[in-house]
């Protein structure tokens, strides 16, 4: 069983998960390659992985071949499904244990092709399972909040090639959630408005930030950006949850996803990188801290925020959290703007 | 001139800091090797550099060979030492003038010696030269905070081989400096003791985390370690500026800083690492904001952290904040513990 450790004095959770089990050695080891032959993403290796939670196959039973997406649990889980909390002290720390969810979303049985390379179609059923997958983890009132992110290269922490994304349910509402709704709800406590859709706004108005604009989605690089060519796709219109998404909106923000990973991959050559999906947490678990919920749907804004993997995370950054990006938003967004996809 | 740019959503400061001149090629491109030959840290290259601020020579003129440390201006600083901040609004968002200093200290004159191979004496010249520093940049009332910081290793984010550290002076204070002000300053507001003492005090109890204690220093992982093998260096006397160590006490500090070194090398096989040393800030700023300042003599405690760079930071700690350490805390100082050095 993992554990979450409390550090009093930066204030974080550390998920101390040993089952994963790495000594000194597992350090010296290049990531995997991911050989076709023995990977457990692909077409045919169906019986390597955990049982299959959900899957879009036109036909045949569960964990058989012939699928389109396929969501499975992680081999090697951060936090675990069975159990409780336990949440208790030890000196100056605390410590519970590390109940979660983790699970692998498999974008495509094809080892060759990335994200990037989908039809907006096959986007689109990695997204109805995002969807599929957030809709029924929210039903465990164990779980604060659903983080779905995706690591793609091993710069990024990919540890398999084959293209996937991950969901991982915490029984605590990250920092970075915390701070994010804080800010929303106390800009619309402020002014009724809310601070993402002003933010669109301006950024729309200005233009030099704007990467692509859609009917209904917009692709920006953020004016503060910690990292070169770091990105945010944006519904323009005010909407708090992923999750109640229908259809023909997915199948929208798929073109618009489409477009923001292969503008990256033609002016980056195939960057590593990371994308989270950011959106509102399960209305179930509003009870829990009703500070955070009273105005939600109207104060926060669903996105994904996309981070190249271009740069190091060194000294400074580890020790000050202050970002140096040495390429502007501004350049990065006419450069992704001008790329030939 | 860089930029520091506000996030209003996120909360933080970014510095755009674009005369290190990156466009989408240059992220093609790997670290430099540092080839000796025109490697601008060694003996005979002084005047590859700019002109040096401080040198630890027995004999001879500034930037002339025959140094023992030396510190220079970086070549591509992130912040600029001439001008005002010129602080202002723009839209939702902030920004200022990237004010600040940025040196390097070269930490020996020899190409194919990294620090945990230094003498304690060679080290403790590397430590006069850093207090050297921060005792003349504490003189520039601009400067809120600065930031001493090693990148070792191309992975840690080092760009040249060559043995080297870092001192960047900023015109705020960091959000990591802000937290860990504010925590100990609270701690010591309710109980009169210093949330660091206190801890330490359970730690040599408990033992489980230490790696080595010295008369004066103590060697420990941390109880909630982000990352495997994270070490912390800390004075077991209370003590609250760096800055104000004497001679004696440097040399002290060089024999467990080496030993620290030498043993993550002998037991991870010379990891990428970073460490940043955190140390009150300077007496002059604390007219700027004074709930920092109260009581900061007896309620900081000034230290070194130490983060090996063995995993990437991915997709789930950039989105979450959250980390996920596959190696418990307790193994690694017992595996550091045993190492024969």
């Amino acid at each position: 069983m993992s554990e979450l450790r409390w550090d009093p004095l930066k204030l974080h959770w550390v998920i101390i998960a040993t089952e994963r089990g790495r000594r000194p050695r597992d350090f010296q080891v290049e990531p995997e390659t991911g050989e076709v032959t023995s990977c457990p993403f692909c077409y045919g290796n169906e019986d390597k992985t955990p049982g299959e939670i959900f899957a879009i196959r036109p036909a045949g039973p569960p964990n058989s071949p012939n699928w389109r997406v396929r969501v499975i649990p992680n081999k090697y889980p951060a936090l675990r499904i069975e159990g409780g909390l336990d949440s208790r002290g030890y000196g100056l720390y605390d410590v519970m244990n590390g109940i979660g969810a983790h699970e692998v979303i498999v974008e495509t049985p094809d080892h060759h092709r990335e994200m990037a390379d989908l039809t907006p179609a096959e986007i689109t059923d990695v997204l109805v399972a995002y969807r599929t997958r957030f809709l029924d983890l929210r039903r465990d009132m164990r779980f604060r909040y659903m983080v779905l992110f995706k690591n793609h290269g091993s710069r990024a922490g990919a540890t398999l090639a084959h293209a996937h994304s991950q969901l991982i349910a915490v029984p605590l509402t990250p920092p970075v959630a915390a701070t994010e709704l804080k800010i929303c709800r106390e800009y619309y406590a402020n002014k009724e408005r809310c601070i993402v859709c002003d933010l669109i706004a301006f950024e729309l108005a200005s233009g030099d930030r704007v990467v692509r604009e859609f009917t209904n989605f917009v692709i920006l690089t953020p004016y503060a950006s910690c990292f070169p060519f770091e990105l945010r796709l944006y519904p323009k219109r005010h909407a708090h949850d992923f999750a109640q998404l229908d259809d023909a909106q997915l199948a929208e923000l798929a073109v618009a996803l489409k477009e923001m990973l292969l503008r990256l991959k033609t002016v980056l050559k195939d960057p590593p990188f990371n994308f989270i999906l950011h959106t509102a947490p399960p209305q179930q678990q509003r009870l829990g801290k009703p500070e955070y919920w009273s105005s939600i749907e109207y104060d926060y804004h669903w996105h994904i925020e996309l981070v190249p993997r271009l740069t190091q995370i060194a000294g400074f950054e580890w020790g000050t959290g202050f970002y140096i990006n040495p390429t502007s938003p501004e350049d990065a967004a006419a450069f992704l703007r001008e790329a030939e996809i």
